[in-house]
């Protein structure tokens, strides 16, 4: 069984669709997709990043419209994995470039493609709303639904018992791309 | 009455509103009409795909988006009936065009329009938030709402019946246009 | 106290806002309104068409994208109010026009400025989650919200109490505006 | 502790996401960010500027959507604070700028950067889902969600205490640009 220390936790690693958003995606007639994010998880995010946290994003969507919002979040492009098929792979990617190992990442996901992350990552958490392969393989349920608080929630928990949810209004004025 | 037997299930075809959506209907100024799909029922129709069934949809609707959408989930367009007006001839065509009976197929409807289909097809669903007409007339009514789950759990439901539901990665890597 | 027979009901005649939306309103960089309405609803105001009812709007709203939508669901573009400020005056403009008595008009609304027209139709209804001057001043109150299934179910309601909740495919086949 | 009296209150201003909003947040392609709004806080906010209240918007956001979509609600545009960092001080400059004591405030926030100005404002209110720096710091929680009530109630809960939730149709008409 897997030991769980959130007091370790260094990174967050993210899929999008049902975990950063409710799920629903919006097709036009271009076939291009768009998602609906939520100011709270943005907050969130940023909240990570100002504090030292590294951030990722690995997802099965292609849009550039992901790429667009998570760099205003404190992203870095290079941590946004797009239409990855092999989510691990990109997980171990992540890792390296990052220096982090993975048992000092939690990884958030709600789907089959995620469940293999859920059995490396330091912590693996599912939206109280997951498909039942994510529900069965993450580490953590949380209370809360994707794109209505999952990640906002989780993410402050973490960063709050190692006491690093602090808003410096001096530092947040200087990322005006936010 | 009708006998069912989930394990005869060869094809999965699908109403749009109120089945893949929750009904929603965004319309813009040329009365171009757009639709939130949600991604968790998109992944259940590539399982599908990816494991043999056949899949259809047949809406009264007559946009293009719901065309590229689908296509994305492996559909084939030949599949995609836009603009039904006769949901059960539409419903006889795609048997004929793929070689299966209409007592394998397992139909997912949510209004009047689709009744004529329940009547013929091996499954008639509908979800927990359906018209009445529809709710009368479906073999099965979901415990899910429409947009919320309905599609991915039934399809995911009658997969893990079969034993079919297997996400093989390698399988997944070649479909890119997912 | 006014006496209501549904039984007399010819017309029906809807505010927009909230009525056959939730209250969304999504907005773009031209200060252009998009709304977002339902495919369920869209189907009964359809049913009323075919089935010989007067159809009407009376909004607030400026957005042509109103007038797109409710063309494709069985109004008359001269039976659409838009940016009306005096929804009484309009009311009546309509009755006038389409000769029915204003007792035999059902009218749905949810806010402040329908109320002067609750006290003059034949049925004044509101959804559940209307506001306090609209739910003091309207004969009933459904049990939906709007959005959600409020004008879908009411308009089937009296419509089968008049016997007239009735989809003639052949019929239905000859809108292919719808 | 803080004396709260809502008759002495002579303005209303408001932080967008999470308030004027549910917190959902649409992007584009070219990173644009998209809101959706809900006519029923848009009518109060019009009651609110009709009966003589001063109304201010402060947030974090930059988008022109929310200035075009504000404007029709009866703000002036000097009044609209976007991309603040610093919330206390937009403020500050929101009381000066139109003669209020900060006292004479209600100020609608939800969310960490909201906090310094709930300690000063007359009355700092939060939604039913606010987050917890919010709740803490809020003199009052609604029981209603941001973008589903929350400021629609609220407002005017403040106006009918104070005897000015009046709506007077020949003032209403002036105003073609709502």
């Amino acid at each position: 069984m897997k030991h769980i220390n959130l007091k370790n936790i260094k990174a967050f690693v993210f899929d999008v669709d049902g975990v950063l958003t409710d799920g629903g995606i919006f097709a036009d007639l271009n076939g291009e997709l768009y998602r609906v994010y939520n100011a709270k998880d943005g907050f969130a995010l940023r909240m990570a990043f100002m504090n030292g946290f590294k951030l990722g994003i690995i997802t099965g969507g292609r849009s550039q419209t992901i790429v667009k919002r998570m760099l205003t979040c404190g992203l870095k492009e290079e941590n946004i994995y797009l239409n990855s098929r092999d989510k691990l792979a990109d997980f171990m990617d992540f890792c390296k470039k990052n220096n982090v190992k993975p048992e000092e990442v939690m990884f958030f996901g709600d789907d089959a493609p995620d469940v293999p992350v859920f059995k490396v990552c330091g912590c693996g958490i599912c939206p109280a709303d997951a498909c039942r392969d994510a529900v069965e393989a993450a580490d953590i349920m949380s209370e809360y639904n994707g794109g209505h608080s999952f990640v906002r929630e989780e993410v402050e928990k973490v960063m709050r018992k190692q006491g690093r949810w602090i808003l410096d209004i001096e530092e947040y004025k200087k990322h005006y791309t936010f």
